[in-house]
């Protein structure tokens, strides 16, 4: 591997930051809908973004951001002064950041099919009158890259500066440069590969049965316990063994009940899935990793051939990976940037040394690792 | 690490291999029972064994085999010609195989709360007439260690030879070991650390809490669903990505159905819930695995000094891991070996590089690799 580490890049210092402060999450309509690549219309079609920094007159400082499977527009600053929590990639986004919008004009779109205000299988479907729910139509990651075409075309941009994401929102940025090459200049793909492995069909599978079966024997009820049950194993896949050993070791919560917590990391699961419970939904959870299955690159600009399908790119590119995801590891990644280096595109990978897992993109204390590695990309 | 790998061993040659024919299952009764970890005593008592080999007069050839979660008394040979398959260790149970019962007495006991025959909560709880199910009363690895210990005391042996186990029967090994030191003369522990990581929890945790939310939502239909889930859920952490990518790639059905099976990985972890469903019950399944979780050599014999507990080992050790298992990682495996030798006892790690993951040791494939490690630890 000729993966570069970080350890030259992290002596950079956090210059000083500044806040994005209030945003207002924009609204816009496409009555008439998009084609889906099921061959579906999907109409009335609604969808929700934001956008921090000033765009250029020459509209030369995009940023396209993507959130991943539980993320949404709302990537920074507070909605309300009294918001107990920013955007979700706050850490990455203002003046002086890594996201510099002092620079640059960033837009974060909400993804086809997700709880946060696009059309989802929570919107009312116009021939029933009642929630879509399970008759909302099969998406894929290009449905996504379709939906933040149209909100970019409405809002009269063309060409992208620079297209980020992580996970699966990774996929999406990845995508963009594959579908699109003439309108993306830069490409940071975070933690994501060209196509999901078996490990994370099978982890999806398991997680979307576990929802489906509370539906059958439970109704609303029990697919809500069920969302809870896969996100706690999802919440799994982005942690790792040292991370978990860092975190909890082998410790008890003080009132122990045998069937259902002993152990401190039982207390957290239970927590993350009833928080997760509160703010998602087990329809929207069923489509958006069915969609996560579905991508694979080389399946759809390559006939199965993925160094036909990146042909295609014309965007400089850089993947960020970490040494302990174990559900996209480096491996995926790499092998993605040696295909592209040997059709002579600028691509490169970063690993960084983090015993996070998946979510180090998330997580704070990579921040120092992972700042100078977006920041030198997107500006040089 | 000093751990030594399989490179150097691996020359030794699998030499004529025979096998050990039509075997009988024993059944030994308890009336009096046992007294458990957690206070309570259960009787009646009933275990069912097999053995391999002849018991040597002077009783100097007795090998004790702990089979894993899902295993039990029936290790090598068949009950009946026409079986379809022989016993879950019949790769290294035989004449000249690697558990050679050309010299060594072979018995292997049903673990408690196991559905195959030994006390379970599948057995008549006396005080109802009815199933204990969920009134079966907790068990841990040390309850295990002890009726295996009854069980040997009752048939008149006293001196083990070797005790060997893989995954929760490397758990017992090694307590075996640690509780009767006087009593091990070898143990062998493969793919099994000295205690139970929080990543082991949280996967457990997930796993009863579907079968429980199937149980409660279904009944013991539920539960049975939520049994296959949990199996797919385990067999995913018994093996690795690329063992995955090796079999089944991003291979689709040929008659998919989007939110059942789409691709061939899911086919199969369809199809290995089922089987397991078949052969196993979701209350023992629940028991079993709370064993293992609260499994801590340190805390059980050393107050939470693990150093402590393992001072008390005074058998020749071998600790066997596989370079993909990322149940038990060959880390864990690691610390407890250079305790032991910290402490000058006999102990060393071969780390195999095996794909595999965690269920490598009854792999075929991996038998080249593993047949001469313990053949070399149990003949020398």
């Amino acid at each position: 591997m000729d993966a570069r580490t970080t350890h030259a890049l992290a002596a950079e210092t956090l210059t000083a930051e500044g806040e994005v402060g209030i945003v207002t999450p924009q609204r816009i309509a496409f009555p008439e809908g998009i084609d889906l690549t099921c061959g579906q219309r999907l109409a009335p079609l609604e969808a929700v973004y934001e956008t921090y920094g000033t765009l250029a007159p020459d509209q030369s400082n995009v940023i396209l951001l993507c959130h991943a499977l539980s993320g949404g527009a709302h990537a920074a600053g507070r909605h309300h002064p009294d918001d107990r929590k920013p955007g979700w990639w706050d850490l990455y986004i203002g003046p002086g950041k890594a996201l510099d919008t002092n620079r640059f004009y960033i837009i974060c779109i909400n993804a086809l099919a997700s709880p946060y205000g696009t059309t989802s299988p929570l919107s009312i479907d116009p021939s029933s009158g009642q929630p879509y729910h399970l008759n909302f139509p099969p998406i894929k990651v290009t449905d996504w890259v379709e939906l933040e075409r149209i909100v970019l075309d409405a809002l009269g941009i063309q060409r992208i500066y620079a297209v980020v994401g992580g996970s699966t929102g990774g996929m999406r940025a990845f995508e963009w440069a594959v579908r699109y090459p003439e309108r993306v200049q830069k490409a940071l793909v975070i933690a994501a590969p060209a196509r999901s492995s078996p490990m994370v069909i099978a982890l999806n599978h398991i997680q979307r049965q576990t929802i489906l079966m509370g539906l059958e024997y439970g109704g609303v009820e029990g697919a809500e316990r069920g969302l809870m049950l896969a996100r706690m194993l999802a919440h799994i896949s982005y942690l790792s063994e040292p991370a978990l050993w860092s975190k909890f070791g082998r410790d008890t919560v003080p009132e122990a009940e045998f069937w259902s917590v002993t152990y401190q990391v039982e207390s957290y699961l239970e927590y993350k899935g009833s928080t997760f419970l509160q703010r998602f939904d087990p329809f929207c959870y069923l489509y958006i990793t069915r969609a996560m299955d579905n991508f694979d690159l080389g399946y759809t600009y390559g006939e199965g051939d993925l160094r036909r399908a990146l042909m295609r790119v014309q965007a400089r590119m850089r993947f960020v990976s970490f040494t302990s995801d174990w559900l996209f590891p480096p491996a995926g990644q790499q092998e993605a940037v040696e295909i592209l280096q040997s059709l002579g595109k600028p691509a490169d990978h970063v690993v960084i040394d983090s015993p996070w897992g998946h979510d180090s993109f998330l997580v704070e204390r990579v921040k120092p690792q992972l700042k100078p590695v977006i920041k030198e990309f997107l500006e040089e």
